[in-house]
């Protein structure tokens, strides 16, 4: 059967395959893991379909499980995060693919019945949609062994549904892995947040005042760096312990609002909704950024602020000036989406490493058990272990 | 009634004195707490036994027990680290003090009885020596609402004597509050070990090699600590998380005896017993440094360091030199006790004044509460919070 | 008269302001001077030529001159630099322009010829090429009051001609000045560097090794933020001095050949030719990414890898592979020129706000002042002191 | 002949001994030069006198000129630093020794003059105070081929003689060595002040404010440290580059009286009077402390202070505690003397170990040389870059 799509463009291809070799060299463990799963066939003939954002560490994760064997069936999570050049190399590699770059709510919606009607084995999600889709469309889900679903709240809607009973398949939690969690956020966004931050504005870091709300472990990560860049960094939080921790290591910690004035930088890490504000807006110096470094763009109350302005525009790519008196501005970064996604290339290679490897053994994993029942399952400990294990090893890092 | 006491010289009173009104002024979060009980009568009258390090940070938390109106009976959870002067000050006080340093093994068996032999209310305790004399004495347990317990080795054995269903008393695991190990681990220790370090030595930090064995807590504290003096870090691990986790932070990884012949100082924090051992010391560099930074003062093998030794001599206060060859000595700092402690000034005031506070506002829950069944239990939330809180309150931090 | 201009596309002058107007609001040290000046009436009707890498902050510079009443030529410093766009709107807004990204050699030194026969009043140089030239041709140089040259390297030929008598114009030594060498090599570097590395390959520094060749101020700045990005930072130099420096800052300090073997990412800040060499290429390992941070584009010796390579090609955007044995490559970045300016958008705004604030009020000194003797001239300190004392003002710090 | 002495208590040479013998060990680049100079014969019967802070690090100093065949007469620079074992030691091994804890300004004058009428050949001065003496009695002077002077202070008064041509002697500033000032300000005493804090208060440094009064070397390395420890770090500064530098560095910056509400702990590093008055006073903190890392004790104004204090007392080794208001205190802490010295153990020996290095080199320039007219010299670059190298080399620092 020749492979299914619909994307932008076939002739972006070539751009995107050079995108793909990229990243194919820098993601070692899963190719190890690859190199692994060759012999034992359990995902030959197999039907993966996967729900991420597509870009070139995701279409990598694709062309491994391709060519392991099985049929690989993808689309993007958010359609704005697709590569059309991406979609377009995966295409031409013999995977079915549903993508294009900004893509309307219909067709996302349509995007994931095509991914899904070949009744896949596996699932891979994130966020969510998927599963919902199949719980509202039992009949593709008949071969399904298993969802493995990549973010914190995917899995909270997972188990939201198995505290009701009305889970049907079993889903591994793949953001419970340490060899994710500790990584990814602290790490993976710490980095690339900055790294967007001062590639959009080309500003100084050194010298300023970064207000990170939250202090979890995106916020942590971004702090530290924030430190690391030179600047004085602030923190505010709601979790006493969480602030007391802030305060020993050396951040200054007050409340927002209080803060407002003083910040020429306002980062969200909170995963709450709408935490910077109309009354926070109102006290802050012309001049200040807003940028969101939590998993959902609702952090930032970009209605009220839009509601505040006399004016605004785009004054550089990703920067919205909003003009909200005479003399005041503040500047939306990526227009609140997650920054180091939205406005930049998402996390590290070699972080996505790490996620994507255990999510191919999830996968395997999953190929391999038994039926299980309905449940949210931790990733198992081996696997999790073995990823890390041979994180380090790639590395050339022995430990006792 | 008279105060009992069996102290070294009551003539030291006043220089003890001196220490603990020190301390007093610095432990904010209890002298709050003090405040609040005041009114409610709880202590009143009641008997508390104390069996902890007996310097001036805890003799102020038996004092605010005292002036709370309760029967205060103390003795030191180590003869070593008894401070003389300090006990004597208790005595004045109308402390019963049962304390001496350097006393044999067989007066602080003496002195565990006599604090006890009241029949207290409520025992503190720190590694679970007084715990297990009242199960071997129950006639002294009769009117005892609880234990409170201070260390991680102590919730231990209590936890293995309620698995095998023979605890006889409600405990609480005191070091189980993130208001005490968030903080008292990584920078408490983190801070008071290099402290000790630094003045025992006189030596520099900056440009070192420093050898981090464990990257938990107090691993990371040390680890942290010895990068903000300037060192060059490596961390040792056997849990592949936390070795990936150190990479992250900039540290170098790799197995111990591959450290061996590098490190300038080597610093234990596994909590594990003979961390470092003979062929580790054979590796190493002419001038190494050995410390512990962990509870116990086994990590570091000490007898075989002797028996491997041609000769051996103390150069200087808590510096013992270990000639291993000809040409080459290493130097064991605070004959391998946990260096803080041994070795300084232990925590700084304000990781105690936590620690204590919960230890303060956890007795009067047990004195307040109903008869609780024999088993291990957490620090109640609300205390936790209340404690964390009432410090950033008293640091005038606030919070969202 | 009509401004004269030899620009690519004047279509892209609406692009370009955009650009312009961003720095606009940064440059608020250059805007204040601006208001100063305004008044005295010192530019008025005056020629200023400028060479310097013609992007957006220039441009800044270029249309406050012109505002003061000025007439601006202005060509780039480099072709390469030239952004087209910005040129447009330069021409749009009354400059007179002689620059195209990619131009010959042949037309480079067209321009500087352009640029001058208006017989400038000053000449604002970056490397000395324009000084060279007016030297050749003095004819262009009879209204000429001085030179005002923005690099070192530019300094050091104005200087051995000072030396030789042969200097015709007095020149200033902008780079001298404390309020831009203390902040631009350090932190601008430092911070912009690395945002181009880390867009350019998406990959993470935490937990990798970084070789910094070189300690000077541009080295002691890519060191200091690997560190705060979380590398493993090893440092390589030829001054003893600073070698001890470095390692009593915490990094590693070795000889290059010995790095070579660990490094990941490889980085000259050095300004010497040739500082990585065929025999360091040899023991690199597979993976290892080469980048330049130093102002000359020879550090790396390219043509020697080159001819080591079995293959090259590029795998990314500014993103070189040589493949130099069968199963290693290496990556150049930016094909070996300045980081942060061939492979990213150059030092952040606040810091070139520093430079050029030092540049607009030397050409005000010099218009003020009577004609000079030829010779080489610090920034007047004052000069000095006003910018960097205004920038604390701006940016609202009180000092005592 | 015997060797000639007045010290406190002769039994103390073994205690002495064995703090020598300490330091001895760690003084590697001054061993290796000592080894050097042994066979040129050049120290042979010449006469060297002493006059530095006598504890073990200079008594070493002392012992390798003694071994290296010379005679050593030495007094201490300050009768509050001298060691009166390590006198003792010195003594005992044939060293001239005149040195007292706690002598009178008579008996310091007279010392003065023991050491020198043996008419050295060269003196070791540290502050300038045998060097003054040696210009009222020229007879003292009649074989002196030149001074070694330690500190930038004795430097300036030299400078201020040779400008007005009333320096009858050669003297050597042994503080400009880049060996010297490039390491023991930043390194050393940024090091050791705050492990004299630390210890002395035994109180938390993570969370606290610190505010540091001057940023330039010493300001530098006591900022560092206390960001390494954890602190909120403030700084003040009159020079506006300086004050830029540690914003970019991280710091926040502010006038001194708008600190002064907020500090933890202030720590001055000017080398200015009264840097810390009784403006400041009125505003700090109830609890705040007050600490001086400049060279000399009046930077804060202790006498305003005093006047200020309701009642004053000592609360622990070297706090003392001034009551300036009914619910404020403000604790001093080693009187306002140097900290790292006067409440603490002076540099980390390694630190030590450049600067003697330089001194004895310079000694044996002296020596070698043939007689300098009066003029104050630069340490010889030659011995500055030997030092550094050889500084390399026992730490196994290899450099391109």
């Amino acid at each position: 059967m020749p492979n299914r799509h619909e994307i932008a463009d076939p002739g972006l291809a070539q751009q995107g395959q050079i995108k793909i070799d990229w990243v194919a060299k820098w993601m070692t463990v899963m190719n190890t893991l690859s190199e692994r799963f060759k012999s034992d066939g359990i995902f030959r003939n197999k039907r993966i379909a996967i729900c991420i954002h597509l870009e070139a560490k995701t279409a990598y994760l694709a062309l491994t499980i391709r060519k392991l064997g099985a049929e690989v069936w993808i689309t993007s999570s958010n359609p704005l995060s697709t590569k059309d050049d991406v979609a377009a190399a995966l295409a031409k590699n013999g995977v079915h693919v549903f993508a294009k770059h900004g893509a309307s709510e219909l067709d996302f919606k349509r995007y994931i019945r095509a991914i899904t009607e070949s009744k896949p084995h596996v699932v891979v999600d994130d966020g969510g949609d998927v599963s919902e889709f199949l719980h509202q469309n039992p009949e593709f889900g008949e071969n399904l062994k298993g969802i493995c679903e990549e973010t914190t709240s995917g899995v909270t809607r997972l188990r939201a549904a198995a505290r009701e009973s009305k889970l049907r398949y079993p889903a591994i939690a793949i953001n419970d892995a340490g060899s994710k969690y500790l990584f990814d956020n602290r790490y993976g966004t710490g980095q690339s947040g900055w790294t967007a931050i001062m590639h959009l504005t080309n500003m100084n870091v050194a010298g300023k005042v970064v207000v990170v709300i939250g202090y979890g472990w995106v916020g942590k990560g971004i702090a530290l760096r924030a430190k690391g860049l030179g600047a004085e960094v602030i923190v505010t939080e709601i979790d006493p312990w969480k602030a007391l921790e802030a305060r020993m290591d050396g951040m200054r910690v007050m409340t927002l609002i209080t803060a407002a004035p003083t910040g020429d930088l306002f980062i969200t890490t909170t995963g709450e909704k709408y935490v910077i504000r109309e009354e926070h807006f109102a006290k802050m110096k012309d001049g200040a950024f807003l940028a969101n470094a939590g998993h959902f763009d609702f952090e930032i109350d970009v209605p009220a602020l839009r509601k505040l302005a006399i004016s605004e525009q785009e004054v550089r790519e990703e920067i919205r000036e909003f003009r909200i008196a005479e003399n005041k501005s503040v500047y939306l970064l990526a227009q609140g989406g997650i920054i180091n996604i939205a406005g930049g290339l998402g996390h590290p290679v070699e972080i996505m490493d790490l996620s994507f490897s255990v999510q191919l053994a999830c996968i395997h994993h999953l190929l391999t058990s038994e039926k299980l029942s309905p449940d949210v399952y931790p990733v198992p400990r081996h696997i999790d272990e073995m990823v890390v294990r041979q994180k380090l090893a790639v590395d050339g890092i022995e430990i006792d």
